[in-house]
């Protein structure tokens, strides 16, 4: 998928929202638990209720590959499934890779050619050769970590060189190095307010994936006041809030509300693009 | 496994070789990919072959994720059959994990309890949340990346704040105050040289994981000479120039012939510890 055509969607939709599918065996209503993939079904169900307020999901890999063999096949499924009943979704899959050069390009293959992402949350701390490999696929997206949701955000990614430039900063512009923002994203956690009119300095036209609205705390309106830009450039993840609105029969009921909710905010916040 | 009993180990095998099974489907011997599971039938020839001459074997996740749920069951099987037949062997999952913190509890179940490893390894960008769900299990490991062997651990690994302090010392320093060197190693890449000293300054006592020798080009006899402590403090990992060491229905000998041959070179400089 390019920019144009997300930012498409985006439009289309009146939705910048992503639904984080951090599917939880332990968290699922317990009624789905006498399914043969308990997982897979409790996701096509969020998929289904949410897809018309989102334009992306994206699947937490810790939490497929917790439940072993079943939780990664739960996930294959989950992805095969949104690309062919919603080939207008944005897949992320939430990985937060990163190794040499040619385990790097393992991690790619698996994500592009295996799961069929068209985008994989990358670590930036081995540089370079470690980001490139992630980037080789054509249509295919490297979204690095430059300022995370996180307490620990603050241990390194604020450290600060001489001049005042931040590491967060620092990765900002070396990954501009290596890609451009068609095929490149960052993390910027929504937690962070103020700091994403730092980031736009660097980044003005990247598109920012920003979690941490919702269980961790973020305000969206500040994300859209001090993120925007003119081609929305946010996709804001809700997780949590989303998938576990309500634990009983009506969990994709409550699910559809409250993705609804976020999404009639944003609509408020993408009118007053010009 | 106690830093203790790993020192005991070392001593008794005259070791400090970590063998890594970066085992990649279109590069072990083509005769094997009529088994049933190559890649586990290839890994245990090599550990059998090897298991004398080294005390620890790393799974390298990326090269099993490549192949989907077949790789996920033959790295499962693999460190089952380590655990079993080899339990003196330590044994780490090299997956550079590391997200916020009820993600991270995953990745460290996974390991830990799914997967049985003795550690895993972990990246440090985000920070301690990130780093802190690994430290929770007792007897096992987090190997937090420090400065890593790749030519991208030139691009934000050396970044020094105001003080001279380049952000590998920043990460030794404070994940120094999350756990103690009885639950965390570090990775520093044998292509480090003299860094090693510096290294030691500020984590004296810790053991470090050290790949980058063979293939990349380290030197084991620098690793040694600037790397070593009192109590070895150092798992030197081979993996590409041992594992591949031959391609034909000779490859496990060989494997063995190259591993002895790092394991003689180990004995000396192990001599040389009062």
């Amino acid at each position: 998928m390019t920019k144009q055509e997300l930012f498409e969607n985006i439009k289309r939709k009146k939705s910048f929202l992503c639904v984080g599918l951090d599917t939880d065996i332990h968290k699922i209503p317990d009624y789905l638990l006498s399914e043969e993939d308990p997982i897979y079904t409790f996701n096509k169900a969020i998929i289904d209720a949410t897809a018309p307020y989102c334009v992306a999901f994206k699947p937490n890999a810790a939490f497929y590959e917790g439940e072993g063999i079943k939780g990664i096949w739960a996930m294959e499924k989950t992805i095969e499934y949104i690309r062919t009943k919603y080939p207008d979704q944005f897949i992320i899959l939430d990985a937060k890779r990163g190794d040499i050069g040619n385990t790097s390009e393992r991690y790619a293959s698996s994500a592009f050619e295996k799961m069929k992402a068209h985008a994989i949350t990358v670590a930036p701390y081995m540089g370079e050769d470690s980001v490139k490999p992630f980037l080789k696929y054509q249509g295919r997206w490297v979204i690095l970590l430059a300022l995370t949701s996180n307490k620990g955000s603050q241990d390194f990614q604020l450290m600060e060189d001489a001049n005042g430039e931040r590491l967060f900063e620092k990765v900002l512009k070396k990954s501009q190095e290596w890609g451009s923002e068609e095929q490149m994203m960052y993390v910027v956690g929504a937690t962070q307010g103020k700091m994403f009119e730092d980031i736009r300095k660097i980044a003005p036209d990247h598109f920012l994936l920003v979690p941490g609205v919702g269980a961790q705390g973020g305000s969206l309106e500040e994300v859209a006041r001090y993120g925007m830009n003119k081609q929305c450039g946010l996709l804001v993840n809700s997780s949590r809030a989303i998938i576990y609105a309500d634990n009983t029969e009506e969990f994709a009921n409550a699910a559809r509300a409250e993705a609804k909710k976020v999404q009639a905010e944003m609509a408020k916040y993408l009118s007053q693009l010009s």
